[in-house]
């Protein structure tokens, strides 16, 4: 998780300030107004009434929830999905490590670096810092990050050479049909990744809401005036900074692959996959002598 | 996402006038009565209490809500499901170009444009702004279009013609049933869209929200007027467009084949077939030089 | 669907009557009171404050929408399992159109009807207002029909005859397996039918939302004559009719399978599976060509 | 569904009772101290204002809301499991008398048993009420009962011996593994059942909804004076009523075997599979003559 | 559920005295204000209306229930996932007992105590009150105690050595997929865990929450003691204990494993698997004598 507290707070001063200063302004002119220091033809403010506010209120507080309801919900699937790669990565390892010739050590290798590159290759394509080349030169041969380099779809392309890799292992049938049910598995969650990306909340829905708040932290300090005089302004600030924080947030997390530390659980998978590697030579020996 | 929040806006602005103008009408008797500008039979607008408002605006609010989240639900269960048409069709691309015979081009080429012709043909049924022939006409061959012109159910007919294909490829038995699931699952995708665009959310709970908020907002101005004076015409409007706009994001999105980017998912699913059916050449190479 | 606004309408019309027909009583009795009509040994009505029953409305809110919600999964699933029928019936027929010898058509008819007379034999068992003979009369042989009516459970004879014929259709066993995962979930989608059908939403939760509004209701006139006046009888009116119609509305869409056009379904199944049979053979033509 | 509203109606009668009885003296109290009737060293009944009240009601109501619905999501959970064990046995059902050899009577008489074993040991295994001896004796055969009593938990018992019978029945290999699949689903769907059982809602969550209710009750009635005088007593006796109604509604339904109704679940099991040991003889005679 | 109440109690006493002390210091400058006890330059405590405290006392009750929601379903899913390792290893051991060969106990109880040192290892990984060894020595042989230790990732290693197993015991190759099917669930299972340690709820969330709860408790002194007076400092102490309460059970159950019995749930398999390795041969008699 890299957004922490103080990146929401740094995302709404501006808007925070803006609602502080413009309350004072009302503050001010409403003060000025009492005190007859203003010329005559100056009109007082309009006073609103609380009542049509606290109507709305219910409204607009459910509509920041839902809102961050479904950012959340986003970022859940997010984190699953990429969750899912490394997870159905590591279990096609474990039957390619149990099922594959003893003796074949160069599959093996080739499968598990491939699994990686397909972990990374999905995370440069969920986001825009990294590079690919950077990313694949330190796991693949260079004639293949080549090849990736050139491919359309890099995942696409990393899941096809998976296939490629268990359909000529010289399994009996039935194995790869069992690997291959794994692979789908990695295809949909690719895809789910990539749904993600490409398909943020609908936007005249976002849109509504941050108009709405917006609209409601305006009129507010014409209704507090009666109730609280100048001491409005620090209200209406920690109101706007509540209220705007929690649709930040809703911002924040509706586009997961930005936040999720995607590079740790990438080398999670890495170490894993190079141990089992190793290890599969002590469970060989392991279950001899057991 | 083909709907901006500006044509929201556009949606509800003849309710919103409605019920600006409304109040207004209101806000003029009101102030004509107090003037004692009106002769003498007319009677002073009748005012109600604001407080049994507020007590149905909880639940106004939690209807309202309520209708956009289960809108939401339809949105993301239309894009999950005609996403999974394009997603399987890949996996589906990708067991038979590496499982075919090496030398089978004819039935690689002719699997990949059925899958293209599922995605087409399901976007045509489910819109009506699409007409079958030109959608498919670049994909298949003459006399195929014309066979799936004249069937009954298009997304159908591409499925048996897929499992057709696959069966009679020369596959192992084993591969052909794995193959086989993912066709089944086609099934459901396709069947799940036909689902959403057929079944829409009840309309007597569509309707009954409608006429409530419309009663809601027809009732608001003769609460205010105690309150707000003539500022409840500014005020009435602005929650009058809020609380229709948050009905008519529901409306807009509980039918999610139309603002949906299909066209751009089928085109998506085209590349990376047509990528898939080069590349598989190149993966051949890499698999005997690595 | 069936169940339009004015099912509704009708429906809650006797308990909007009786809680405006009460309120006018009660403002009556206020009203005479007021002008000392009455004699002077009946007392003033009593008049509660506002306070403790907006207290109670948020509650009661929740409650209403928690029961409507938890309606509409139950209509949403009824729909979801009613579908799986047809949508997973339409799948094994696309699989043994493919997968059975190519001069089998006996068997491929004897599957179509038993699939269609699953359906229909289904929607007998959720609904009252059907005939189980009318409706399989048109599908089946008689003596096939007849056997179905001796059953203990239809659709589950139904069932089993499909896996009978699957068995016995000369199929390698590995597409009979295959074929069966189809029509284990057929047996899924049977049983959640009956289970929307058979456990209604706990008679506890039902009842006690029921009352707690009529309560609600009755008490309404007493808290709204001092803010009011006469004017409570509309306004009572409108607020039962709102908040009746939420209720009544989860009342409706709580039993699915009795709004839901089940005929409909059953029927574009049954013209699908026909239009199957004849396309079959363009599909082995169009094969051949291509 | 054995619990009707009468049984909630009883469980909350002794908390009611109590806050409309302490909600009378705090009245009785009141009124005495206006009437000047109490010593003057009596200090009046303190007045909280209603203020603080509603602040908290909305927490309130969530907190109820939200712990019978994840009571509810149990039972619903609760119904799904118990009842996937019938369906799941009558599909092994199906599969095992249409698979196995046609005059193999004693294997489908002996699966058929145990499958009903199955399920009645899953029922005594949630309640209490029940004596396993008396469910299975007229299931089982004696030697059978014993088994099954002398084991450390019944339903495994069952379930291994359903897969022994499976595993000897003689069939090919490929129909034993596609009716294994169905067995994991049994032993799904019994864990499901006994992860409900013993893993309750969170204690500190239910016990402080509890006691949040019971304090904001016993505050009722300082605030309620003010407004109400003497008409508290029945008011605060109906809030008392709805909520703590809402309350134990929750406590109900969140042990769901307890109300269901299991016993009847069962005993449909039984009765369609000693039906489909019968009609499977028609079904025979019917492939033939069709 | 080793949290009880009182655990959540004493995790909020010192939050909750401090607000109470705080309104206990406002009170007491309040009353000496208004008693004149204060030297004339101390200005009067400033006095917050209290409609801008209902405002926003909605969106903080939501953001409460929604963060305890989160946390419920983490608490949840986590209780699934190690439950569903459980369940999935006794669903392997009945797989394996009815199909090892007869006379290979060997395998029998091999697999046996690995699929016990998956449960501990797993638990032993989410928790850090554990020690590896000390779980695993009454388990496993010294040497395969050894191995795991010195493996990089325990659980993964155990899953290795269990598809080694079932790989080796001279299965056919149909069960030998089959029951790595259940072996992937255990994987799946296993990752869950994993990540709903590693992952908690965004930090922005929870801390936005935190904050805006203390300030709202800080702000409330100066608005109850128009309306209180003194009483203010018992109801600020009642709404802080359930205010906080709230937020509190959400931090406790957020970390699901170190409040579930999961000892429990690894001992409960242990002795099924244990009675499963002996009732195996009663099995094998009843199926000869039945």
């Amino acid at each position: 998780m890299r957004v922490a507290w103080s990146g929401i707070v740094r995302g709404i001063s501006a808007p925070v300030l803006f609602v502080t200063a413009f309350t004072a302004v009302v503050a001010a002119l409403n003060a000025a107004h009492a005190a007859s220091l203003l010329p005559a033809w100056v009109p007082a403010m309009p006073a609103i009434a609380i009542e049509p506010v606290q109507l709305t209120s219910i409204a607009l507080s459910l509509l920041l929830v839902f809102r961050t309801n479904a950012s959340y919900s986003r970022w859940d699937e997010g984190r699953r999905s990429f969750g899912s790669i490394t997870t159905v990565s590591r279990d096609i390892a474990r039957q390619a490590f149990a099922w594959f010739r003893p003796d074949d050590g160069h599959n093996r290798r080739r499968l598990g670096r491939w699994l990686v590159a397909l972990g990374r290759s999905t995370m440069v394509h969920l986001r825009e810092e990294h590079k690919m080349e950077d990313e694949l030169k330190y796991v693949l041969e260079p004639q293949e990050v080549e090849a990736v380099l050139s491919s359309v779809h890099a995942p696409s392309f990393c899941l096809q050479m998976i296939t490629w890799i268990i359909r000529h292992a010289g399994l009996p049938q039935e194995l790869v049909i069992r690997m291959d049910e794994n692979v789908s598995r990695l295809t949909d969650a690719v895809s789910a990744c990539e749904r993600i990306l490409n398909t943020p909340i609908p936007l005249s829905y976002t849109r509504h809401t941050a108009r709405f708040l917006m609209a409601w932290l305006v009129c507010l300090p014409f209704c507090l005036w009666p109730y609280c005089g100048p001491a409005m302004i620090p209200i209406a600030a920690l109101i706007a900074f509540v209220l705007l924080g929690i649709e930040e947030i809703g911002v924040y997390i509706e586009e997961p692959f930005s936040i999720l530390a995607l590079e740790k659980l990438v080398n999670k998978l890495e170490n894993i996959i190079n141990a089992m590697l190793h290890e599969w030579q002590n469970l060989d020996e392991l279950s001899r002598t057991a």
